[in-house]
């Protein structure tokens, strides 16, 4: 799978300013589906007992210990536990501070459609947790850790009565550890994310044309050919399974054929349609070499290391990519073309469905049931398959009318580095769909996809979070949850969870931004830096393989578009108080002031740049446009407000001078944006026309500032 | 090996101000032996090429690629290679920008005494790095990467002509694994922090009385019983080996016996010198459980033991501590107690003996070497083991004056949390030695000491880095390197340095202050929080131990003493600018104003936390006599400043109460102290004692000072 699909730009959502909402919902990420607050609280204290009543297992014991030393480490306190370090429990339920009622046993490895329900009751003598499995418990033993808060007196729970359980049953993340190589450490800190926002699929994108990222002790030329030594050890997957299922999670292994296959053919290019040699590709786009679906060896060696992956992998689906088959290598053949000729297979097209018919074959023959992206659509395959859908919308609704069940990934693609509201707002089954209720049930659900192009494992979690627990809360919570603002809201929270779960979405960022500004940068060289970092967001990642020239696997991620983070918070603020600035009708003067603070304090910042490490710090000169930019951006933000405080429209033809200024500041630099262009054009347009303001109506003033502010 | 032994609390060096320094050696640290400084500077790019003369191995070029792979990473710079991925070498050196040249292969996995020297030559056309062995080479590299810097002309090695070589043969970092468990990738990422200050041996303290943290295949109790789960895979012992002799560094395990035995007797009570059950220890202190020297059962044991880690780790010597035995179950066991006697061992000392003689043979004979801390010494052992001094500088000198080759650790308890200077200045063989020649060259080096009663590995880096790099120099360089000064100039940029190899000594802070101040804290409040655990240290792991009540392995290391690091930089800068200041006889207005903003600035921050997160924060409720005792330091800071200025002490009896104030602020709260109160206490006396400065003498003064401020 490559990251460059044709999509087309959806507007920033503007949510109401945080600063505004007044009501928001507890600081629960996905929303439960159902949850009434009482007013009271249960004090959290190392005096409480903890009672286990049903079924008891290692699972639901090995869950309770994780979340309360997650608890210990967050609140400071000590929970009392036994001799072999084991936290303490007490039959006596009626006595007990927590309860845990679990009615059975999970499945050894969790599996598609499992319950994960659980309800929670927390009084203010007692917390209730109850499910149907362990892994409802697990579920719950996240929403309570979320829930855990602090004030003045303490640590505690808000009395609260929530019935919850997942809307759809797949939802998940993909991981490529192909591109760019990501060690075992990435993957486990990811596993705990994904359990705290209570996504419950892993699919590891293990092949592709720049590597085999997985140990075959069958085909060992695979890994030792095609991977510069950066693969999974057998032992590190069984760790990773199990460390997954530990967590609720499942692993869904992806072994892309036939296409995105120079790796395989740099190790058998007996196996290609094109002769060799090949060797494994250091770059990105979407590649010729191809497996020869008319050749009997590579079924065998299919059929050899799919059985070998089969039992190392024990989830019931194996992802086979069948993407982005250029056809090229199999139109230059001619015995693959007689082939087709001969076996009536049309085409190209034809030849791939011949080829998935025999791998769905070989899987079924291993037990196993095939999942594949959207192209696999062409194929004759029977039900039971599953279609993942990446290539726009009506992926999942051609797939599903066909009776296949479906994941939808169009529209999570985090790599693209667009904001989490966004992401939000496409659900795989919107309020008005068109598809039937029998089709609606076929969708299992969706997964965010980590394209790995220009990601190191020392960026990748912010790449991932905490934009990702919006996909997740999208995936399981109800349709109807989607207020935007609410949503960003309670992420503030989950990501500060994410980051005592281990993940370095945050920390990462002020190395990196050390490491750029190099050893003579003073504290308020830092700290200018840091201001003109939040305030950039990197290009999406297809983007980025345009504008870096020269680029390759190799092309250090240290720069200031890997410092950058998408979705920038202080851009967000500032656009969404902008946009009820410039809708409002009172007198704006008291509401000006707070912007233009914050205006002057950027320009100072981006000013003490452009003189200083703009020009000494090598690796900051190419950043010189963009502090340029900021500055030229506050200057027009300033002038704005005071015209708007004046009430009196800046002189004729200031508006298109800003127009050239705003365009100018829109072009990419150093692969990252300024996200103030849109809210400065905006605030530009409502200064310079805003007699037309007093003249319009809401509605009018509304269509015009669409019309020439965006 | 316990942290809480008696050493004199050694008083806190004061070297001159880091601004007054003018003329710093070049950024490598450790220092080399000859180092020649030239004007000119060789631009660094991507269009160097590389040349390898003589001996090539597959240890110099893993070595290559890792260090073009961190300039790189620093740099931006990609640097061109081949299509295997490997960097691309060309044989023709007299055009080369980067000449490399091996005399010989180095041995399969470092030994003690193997050849580190090199010559490095830079000149404004090329560079080539010299060595007699692959060894040298890699600390070339170090060097090399040190010396690499950026100015606004870009990316550039200064000319320089270099020879060296170590001082000490064997420089060494212990990290006891077992009191705290530090996974696998701490000790990755401390061995490429060690290999970047030219350390050479990792000492793995692996059983201690709270576990045995490494797997057995032939005795699994003892890990099954005695880690919680937490120990190294016999695999990863494997990885740790090979990625540290990738480096140059040796690896030495420790077992400790026949004390710190706990865990020992946890899996074997039958070894045991009184009845069990045992169950492995929570807390620290010196335990009684101890292996019975007299039970042939334990030689047995030790023998297949010992043979299982001897194949494993291919180092020549085997730790077996031999410290801290109370010999408290000795007298209590007549059995015991009848042996002594029959074999006239004397006492419990002779005992042990006579034990450290049976486990010396049966080392010998698995080809190993016998390395223990300073109790050993009382053995009657045959020469060729080696006597590692923790107990006081006494014991270097006891060991090396009976033929021992000996360690010095005394002095580099890094968990004891005192400044680098004073480690710095702790010199093995320090100029007017009482050794003789002959001992002095049984010195073989020292080793810094990780105990980890107090460290997560969320918190490790901090208290080893980057204080281990002072170490590092002291056992790598000359004896008359040893200006504080320079030495913490150089610390800055080396820190910087192991920031970018993965040590997180820098980045855990900002997580940990973030969870500590919950999710309520505002920008500004977190701000000033970051100021006070600027000024902060944490006590010494042995006065932690008696200050935290009630607490186990367990208690959970997220508290204000683990955001604080030690050898406070922000304490350390105004100390040494108070001391300037307090000796200056001349008008000190223009000197005070920075003071005064600079005490203006923490009282602030003070006062918003006293009213603030100390308040509202349940984790900081705690630090609210730090603010107030900071907001009172700051106060006399001024007062004193002021008085100084102003050339009028204060009020009689002023001083007296300052005293007071000062002695409550000089109490250590939440586990940390303000190393500020000790300049305060000096700039209190010089302002209440002006008159006497004009009356004075230099030297007077300076007694005065010593004698009424410290």
């Amino acid at each position: 799978m490559r990251s460059d699909i044709p999509v087309d730009a959806p507007l920033r959502p503007i949510g109401g300013s945080a600063a505004l909402a007044a009501n928001h919902s507890p600081m629960v990420m996905p929303a439960p589906r159902e949850l009434q607050l009482g007013s009271g609280r249960l004090p959290v204290t190392t005096a409480w007992s903890v009672a286990v009543r049903g079924h008891d297992d290692a699972q639901v014991r090995a869950g309770f210990a994780r979340a309360l030393r997650r608890a210990e480490e967050r609140t400071g306190l000590t929970f009392s536990r036994l001799p072999t370090g084991e936290f303490s429990l007490e039959g006596e339920a009626s006595r007990a501070g927590f309860v845990i009622e679990c009615a059975g046993p999970s499945q050894t490895v969790p599996t598609l459609g499992e319950d994960e329900s659980y309800t929670l009751e927390v009084t203010a003598v007692q917390v209730v947790l109850r499910a149907p499995t362990g892994l409802g418990i697990l579920r719950g033993f996240e929403t309570l850790l979320q829930l855990l808060q602090a004030d003045a007196s303490g640590w505690f729970l808000p009395t609260v009565s929530i019935r919850d359980e997942p809307r759809f049953p797949w939802r998940g993340l993909l991981i490529d550890v192909a591109r760019h190589w990501q060690p075992l450490d990435v993957i486990l800190r990811n596993l705990d994310g994904m359990a705290l926002v209570k996504l419950n699929v892993l699919h590891l994108h293990l092949t592709e044309d720049q590597g085999i990222r997985i140990e075959s002790r069958k085909y060992p030329r695979l890994h030792e050919l095609g991977s510069d030594g950066h693969y999974f050890t057998q032992e590190q997957i069984r760790k990773i399974v199990a460390y997954a299922a530990e967590r609720g999670i499942r692993v869904v292994p992806e072994f892309d054929v036939p296409g995105h296959a120079t790796s395989w053919v740099t190790a058998y290019p007996e196996l290609a349609s094109a002769p060799g040699p090949y060797s494994i590709e250091r770059q990105w786009t979407v590649f010729d070499p191809v497996l020869d679906p008319t050749n009997p060896a590579v079924y065998a060696m299919l059929d050899g290391f799919l059985g070998e992956m089969a039992a190392l992998f024990p989830d019931a689906y194996v992802h086979i990519g069948g993407d982005e088959v250029t056809g090229v290598h199999w139109s230059g053949n001619q015995k693959i073309q007689t082939f087709i000729g001969e076996n009536d297979l049309k085409d190209n097209a034809g030849l791939q469905s011949y080829f998935n018919r025999r791998v769905h074959a070989i899987l079924a023959r291993h037990g196993k049931r095939l999942i594949g992206w959207d192209e696999i659509l062409h194929s004759d395959l029977p039900a039971g398959i599953v279609v993942q859908s990446w290539r726009g919308p009506e992926g999942l609704a051609d797939s599903t009318k066909r009776g296949f069940t479906s994941l939808l990934s169009h529209g999570f693609y985090i790599n693209f580095n667009e904001p989490a509201g966004m992401h939000y707002l496409n659900d795989p089954v919107p309020a008005g769909t068109a598809l039937t209720l029998e089709q609606q049930s076929l969708v299992l659900g969706g997964e965010a996809t980590m394209w790995s192009e220009w990601v190191s494992s020392e960026t990748i979690d912010s790449r991932i979070w905490p934009r990702t627990a919006a996909i997740a809360e999208r995936l399981w919570s109800a349709q109807t949850v989607c207020d935007v603002s609410d949503m960003y809201h309670r992420l503030s929270f989950v990501s500060r969870r994410l980051e005592e779960a281990g993940l370095q979405h945050e920390s990462y960022r002020d190395p990196a931004i050390r490491r750029l500004a190099g050893d003579t940068a003073a504290p308020a060289d830092l700290e200018a830096l840091r201001t003109l970092v939040d305030l950039l967001e990197p290009v999406s990642s297809r983007r980025r393989t345009v504008l870096q020239l020269g680029y390759s696997q190799f092309t250090p991620l240290t720069d200031l578009a890997d410092c950058a983070r998408p979705d920038s918070k202080l851009a967000r603020d500032f656009a969404n108080g902008v946009a009820v600035l410039v809708r409002a009708r009172d007198d704006c003067a008291t509401r000006t002031e707070a912007f233009s603070r914050q205006l002057a304090g950027w320009r100072q910042a981006a000013t003490r740049l452009e003189q200083g490490l703009c020009v000494h710090a090598p690796r900051l000169q190419a950043a010189a446009p963009l502090a340029a930019a900021l500055v030229a951006l506050c200057d027009i933000g300033q002038t704005a407000l005071q015209a708007l405080a004046d009430k009196r429209a800046p002189q004729p033809g200031w508006l298109q001078t800003q127009f050239t200024k705003l365009d100018v500041a829109a072009q990419s630099v150093a692969a990252t944006i300024l996200p103030m262009v849109a809210p400065l054009r905006l605030l530009a347009v409502a200064a310079a026309e805003q007699d037309r303001r007093t003249q319009l109506s809401d509605d009018d003033w509304e269509q015009h500032l669409l019309t020439h502010g965006a």
